[in-house]
């Protein structure tokens, strides 16, 4: 079986599918990494990989906005698992606090640690970099700087620890979803997460809403973004609690469906507790 | 009257700042660019420029997230004025399309981009930087390399204009905020920001939006974000119709702020309305 992650190696991405790889006893596992978001969804699309290993959403900095609009509007990927991974940022350098110049970083973890950054950073440059890793290698190339990222990197670049735990709530945790090319139904499936759009009239989304509240459905998330045509119109992403095939979510779906134009089950999975890590 | 905004020169922010000025006349106007957006509301809290000028949504990429938290958490600005900016992206170079070999853009425009991009270069390293303007420098140096951004920068930098318009939708539009400390109340204000949490519990939100239903109150905008506490748990950025000098608005907030354990209101103003540029 073949698992694509986004790489470079040494990111929270390749934790996430070393944890996929665990949990998948008795099975042959190569770990593919991939450059981007978009190549790695091509790549479980086109059967190159089994399965893609993408980040979702971060507690901190809220949805991956790539990986929300592809699974929405790119590709016909179903959503078989999910793993959650807390996500302790660090920051790493070659020299010590008072020298740094420069902080290189993803903007993700930018936005994690922005109280540390505001309060002993405020006057350094702030460089995004397109993961943790290569922010890493600059920093150990670069020594008037720092990067921000998993310890895991520090051993890898022989960078030194000089903060840990630097984000802005203890409790940071990234959700990954396992998304697959037409996979078969998870018998123990208890979590759906879909996307829908509104008419853009008063009150729409809450008549929406109110179909969940008939069928007495649990609505454990729900995110907007832009439906990608004018300011102002959106699409929603909900998970509920519940599978597809409980006759009460088979009804309530089909209302949903039938009341918005566009509509789309992301997948029904078995939902992983927060806080085992 | 000293504006703060978003630079450096030739960004999206930069035009929103001109629009603004344009709409004081007889008011002298002194423009100050800000590195981070952090520090430019910092500079709008301590007095050091009169109103800061904030991207808080793009209708392609979604929600600013940065701008969003800071206004929530961070600080007691308050927002005056909404100001649309229909973006336009370029791709910009020294050498030709097929000659490329490195893409930078600041994060969102490479998001507005993403279809252009996985069309025409889904082979190409895709670098982020910390503003189209600094992308811009970087292709301008970096021969192989090309950068997206407005128009503008290519006469800036020398650099030519090799696709216009690459954005994934010609309605793309920025919504900028102007936000001020303390400010007079708007006596035209017609639309009121608002962000306020629900109890982690079945149907908070639905019973939260029965509230505005009630008031028969017009929900323009919803947006979710993290609570920055535990995955899972979220605040909602809400636009309504309406001022909050409106009794109707008045006695619905009332409830809301009652039935949260978190609520602000983040301002009352006049509507922009889209289409205008």
């Amino acid at each position: 079986m073949k698992i694509g992650y986004l790489g470079p190696d040494g990111t929270f991405s390749q934790l996430a599918a070393s944890k996929l790889e665990k949990s998948l006893s008795n099975v042959d596992v190569e770990k593919v990494a991939y450059a981007s978001i978009p190549s790695l969804i091509a790549a479980a699309g086109s059967g190159e990989v089994d399965a893609a290993v993408l980040p979702i959403e971060n507690s901190l900095e809220g949805g991956v906005n790539t990986t929300l609009d592809c699974l929405a509007f790119e590709c016909d990927l179903s959503i078989t698992k999910e793993i959650l991974i807390k996500v302790r940022q660090n920051l790493l350098s070659k020299t010590d606090m008072k020298n740094i110049k420069k902080i290189y970083s993803h903007p993700q973890p930018i936005g994690q640690c922005s109280r540390f950054l505001a309060k002993n950073f405020s006057n350094v440059e702030i460089v995004y970099t397109n993961s943790t890793a290569q922010a890493a290698a600059f920093a150990a190339k670069d020594t008037s700087s720092a990067a921000l990222g998993g310890e895991s990197l520090a051993d890898k670049y022989s960078l030194n620890i000089l903060a840990q735990g630097i984000e802005d709530n203890p409790g940071n945790t990234t959700r990954f979803v396992v998304a697959k090319k037409n996979p078969p139904p998870i018998a123990e499936a208890d979590k759906t997460s879909i996307v829908f759009n509104v008419d853009n009239k008063p009150g729409a989304l809450f008549k929406m809403l109110s179909i969940f509240d008939i069928f007495g459905i649990n609505m454990v998330k729900i995110e907007s973004r832009p439906a990608k045509t004018v300011l102002g119109e959106y699409v929603f992403f909900v998970d509920i609690n519940g599978s597809t095939k409980d006759e009460n979510i088979e009804r309530d779906l089909e209302i949903v469906k039938y009341k918005s134009t566009f509509f789309k089950i992301l997948g029904t999975y078995k939902e992983e507790k927060n806080g085992r890590d």
